[in-house]
């Protein structure tokens, strides 16, 4: 690990978490209007409001580092406006299964990424990437639905699936388009070798794929 | 000034203070999605993040007085989402009059009542009530609108008008139906004396009269 905090593969990973932080919020705040009962409704609000303050200290690290947050992110605004209009939930429960495994997803691979950097930027995707009480909190309202209509499970586990397919496709295009975010990961583009060999991001993917299994588990869907 | 921490009136001040907040974010956040720019969109969502920290210390104190906050705001709900369904702004420049003219209204209207109570509710309404940037942002912005093209300005003049009749028309409905809170500004529901005569009651809509035309100038509107 060197000091790679001012690389254009770091700036690259704020703004895509930054980015995605602040459509987050909006994700979270729309759906709070599908809510079952105020309770939920102020719970995923709260989230919300947890996700705008993620995205308040990534705009100021990237400050600290001499880059406007708007042109990190803007790279990657198209992207995330895709996968969220593609994936819009039809109800209270989409949303919920969409928010764990979406987020469950992301802060897997960020924190794998993170590992591989400075000091400083590792401790503030950890940060931002903690689970904030989302987890606990869409397990059980989800299985107390399944409880209640087990025929809600094959949807949803239809709707798990899309989602990860809806991801793929994004985060292959954000591979394609962002050469130093992808060189850090699987190196080569400027002759430097990359941080992982075939064997190692092949690991990686396994490592996200049982992950997000094993969430799907906790929800009581096939994943 | 007694201790009423307690009283009916200050649990229904809390409550329609705490709905009104999460009610503003519902609308911020959501508004936000019609912002012209990316930093006008960040701005926003930042404005709604700070109506849910005031919701969370409403909410808060309504439990350290042993009163749940979904009680305290359930005679409100309606008020709130029928002014908000009879208001939706059409677009930003819309959405931007009715934040700043209806925060500042019922910010105005708060503090008056305010300096009737205990200290401690005194200090928690004032503390949500402060001015968190909204106002010099939505000035900002609109007197821009204006002068890039001065019609916006008839329209707005509109708009503003018909928000503030909304807002009289809701708080005729809340002062109708809530005794305690009705009483504690004029009194007479038990007998008991209340904190304003009808004099006062009357300089009192003048100052809210007042304070609304100075915003409305302030935006370059006609009151």
């Amino acid at each position: 690990v060197t000091d790679s905090s001012a690389s254009p593969a770091v700036i690259d990973l704020l703004g895509v978490l930054a980015y995605g932080e602040l459509s987050a919020f909006d994700r979270l705040s729309a759906d709070a209007a599908l809510a079952p009962s105020m309770a939920d409704r102020v719970a995923l609000s709260a989230m919300a409001t947890a996700e705008f303050g993620h995205f308040e200290r990534l705009s100021q690290r990237l400050r600290d580092l001499g880059v406007e947050p708007e042109a990190a992110m803007a790279p990657f605004v198209a992207t995330f406006d895709d996968f969220h209009a593609s994936t819009t939930p039809a109800d209270w429960w989409e949303s919920l299964v969409k928010a764990y495994v979406g987020d469950g997803i992301g802060a897997d691979f960020y924190r794998e990424v993170a590992a591989l950097l400075d000091p400083q930027t590792r401790d503030l995707v950890l940060e931002v990437c903690a689970d904030a009480g989302h987890s606990a909190f869409a397990v059980d309202r989800i299985r107390a639905a399944i409880a209640a209509d087990p025929q809600v499970a094959g949807r949803l586990a239809l709707w798990g699936r899309r989602l990860v397919g809806e991801m793929l496709s994004q985060a292959q295009r954000v591979a394609a388009d962002r050469d130093a975010l992808t060189a850090l990961l699987i190196g080569g583009m400027d002759g430097q070798a990359g941080m992982m060999d075939l064997a190692e991001l092949g690991a990686l993917f396994a490592r996200l794929t049982d992950n997000h299994a094993a969430r799907m588990r906790a929800l009581g869907l096939a994943a």
